[in-house]
């Protein structure tokens, strides 16, 4: 593709370049956008601007803050605004929060009145809220009408609206009655009342819910769209199933990350600098580093036990990895666990209870492995219990302790 | 809710227990039933024969499978054909697939001959691949009709489709054409051809391909169902959302068990018992044991050295922690950067160059922080030397090593 693409841009044969972008998907052109390396900023406009007026908007959204600030910058106020008013509120109050001052001031001059109230109201959300990533464009429809009107409605005014086959019935004062789908609306008669077709067991979201929360609504009620609502029950937005897998998406990356000790970024691995990159694993690995030389102070304790058997130091590794590998099962296994409700915090001794003869099953075993191969390698009975004991005790140990502390998290 | 139903159950009140649940998502009812602890099997049966009709499907495809198998032990055969015939059938193959065979032949014989063939196509596609997560449940419709026409079929044979929203035009020979939205078709004239409205640039996945990537392209493009094709790009099925974002929840859970060395599994931690844990923890665990036998084996060379400097002994748990957790932050980091495609197999020597710089940085800092700490507390600037160079030498190489490795996996 990006051949065929530079191929063209040399011949300067834009309008076959222009046939040749149609029949390709917007997120594809996002991608290749996206890489700086292979496609300098000149071409990034060229290409941008030989894009149809939806595509355009379409890609704009899918494409990284830089290659937005740079196209922000190539283009005219006339482009600009085409551009914009095409995008999805959401998406445009995320470009807002990631521009620099000098590009969000071009940009709200050429967004309307009516949609810069929306942006500012969005932009008065905590991050990672509801709120912060739902878009106020949806239809809404009132109880008293017929299929037939709301099919109208929705012909009217359903274009820019992120999705129409879920609609929400509202009163007057904006309080959310029901959900109606566009499939059951098809399979009515058009002079039933939406009233006797919409849905009244509402799942909504609260505007200062956790994104998270949002997220993990979705994947219980299987639903494509869901209704945030704020304190008084007014509807204000909805979030999208899309929206909804990137902050599923983003929030197990950052667990990812948490798991190895970095400091989560949204940035990609590329994009961060190795003085950011330092930043996040440096702080993480001191403060590990000062516990296990907590462990090295404790074993000096011992200075004379290792003088009269150095075998002893030989197992210190395998002491080490052994309760370190066992403490991050349990807590991977029962974190994971807390955070699907497969596990609840009344569930506590239960989970200690099967910890413990699942460490005591686990210890004997890895024990016993290694009592015999230690018999056999040094014919030393003792030394063989000694380690066995050790291993025992290091693995309930050390998967009760970080049972305690995933469980206090 | 579970003390409502418990209280209603008591008093045998059965109508307004009916009534009460009928206000309750499915989602929500399954949830309830799945906790075996809660709610004896009698008790399950008499809640699900309260269920309406399209509900008790609803209900049943997000129970587990020791839930299902209970029930069905408990209905009649009358009632088994009612909900199978509601399940969607990529639900019943997998319901088949989770039962044991007298269960299995108690479900067929309720299964229509038609049904009966698809399911057992579905079940011949390799565990983990599109086709078994696939449904062969969706509108098809041809070009020449009119969106009249198609509104026409839609309402004919849309109930049982698992999405109307998304239709597949397809030719006599099932080859798939294009695509419709039902919102485009909202938008046209009800004489518009199907033809003039369709999308030809399809997004679609292979039966076989693996369901990891079928995700990945729910996530890249956006859509609520994608098409699935076989070999002779004959449209067969198509995967919807909901499955899609199971899909990546299994596979990110996989990928947090491999990572805390626990073979994956499908059951939740409670329904695993201690044997199955035991099991899964052990065998990485005796193979990271064996690894770390190794390290201890090369510690006892240097035996002399400990003898003549027993401090060094306390720096091997410091060393070792530090090596292991900078190895991981790095593979974690890369792995995930080569799933989500921001990093490419071609990136291998620009990987090796940021790594190498980032432990140049980090190395140097901690080994600094150490050799302060060891000059102040045993006033010896050899040793804090030794050990700083130590740690800097660890950083890198095991930042380098753990690269080469993730890259290789």
């Amino acid at each position: 593709m990006l051949e065929n693409i530079n191929e063209l841009l040399e011949k300067r044969n834009l309008i076959e370049l222009k046939k040749y972008l149609s029949n390709i998907e917007s997120e594809d052109i996002a991608s290749l956008l996206n890489e700086v390396n292979e496609i300098d900023e000149e071409k990034q406009a060229i290409i941008f601007r030989l894009l149809g007026k939806d595509e355009s908007a379409e890609v704009f959204a899918e494409l990284e803050p830089d290659i937005q600030e740079n196209l922000i910058n190539a283009l005219s106020d006339k482009e600009i605004k085409e551009v914009i008013s095409d995008l999805y509120l959401d998406d445009t109050t995320d470009l807002i929060e990631e521009m620099p001052s000098n590009v969000v001031k071009r940009i709200l001059k050429n967004i309307n009145i009516t949609d810069r109230k929306l942006i500012n109201e969005l932009l008065n959300y905590p991050e990672e809220s509801a709120g912060s990533i739902m878009t106020p464009e949806f239809v809404d429809l009132k109880e008293n009408m017929t299929i037939a009107d709301a099919f109208e409605k929705i012909r009217k005014v359903g274009v820019d609206k992120e999705t129409i086959y879920t609609c929400y019935v509202v009163t007057l004062k904006r309080k959310l009655l029901g959900v109606v789908n566009v499939k059951d609306m098809l399979f009515a008669e058009e002079t039933t009342s939406i009233k006797d077709i919409m849905n009244t067991n509402i799942i909504t979201v609260n505007t200062l819910e956790d994104q998270e929360e949002v997220a993990k609504k979705f994947e219980k009620y299987d639903e494509i769209a869901l209704p945030v609502v704020d304190k008084e029950s007014r509807l204000v937005g909805i979030v999208t199933i899309d929206d909804a897998i990137d902050v599923m998406h983003e929030e197990a990356e950052e667990d990812f990350e948490i798991m190895a000790a970095v400091t989560p970024s949204e940035e990609t691995y590329f994009k961060t600098s190795i003085f950011k990159h330092s930043k996040n694993r440096f702080l993480w690995l001191l403060l590990l580093m000062i516990s296990s030389t907590i462990t090295g102070a404790i074993i000096t304790k011992y200075q004379t036990a290792f003088a009269a058997l150095p075998i002893l130091v030989s197992f210190i590794p395998m002491l080490m990895d052994t309760g370190g590998n066992c403490g991050s099962q349990s807590s991977t296994l029962i974190i994971r666990g807390l955070a699907m409700d497969e596990i609840r915090m009344k569930d506590f001794f239960k989970v200690i209870w099967k910890e413990l003869r699942i460490a005591l099953m686990v210890g004997v075993i890895l024990a016993l492995a290694n009592g015999i191969r230690i018999s056999i390698q040094y014919k030393n009975i003792e030394l063989a219990i000694t380690v066995g004991l050790t291993i025992i005790l290091t693995v309930i140990i050390s998967k009760i302790l970080r049972m305690y502390t995933s469980n206090n998290c």
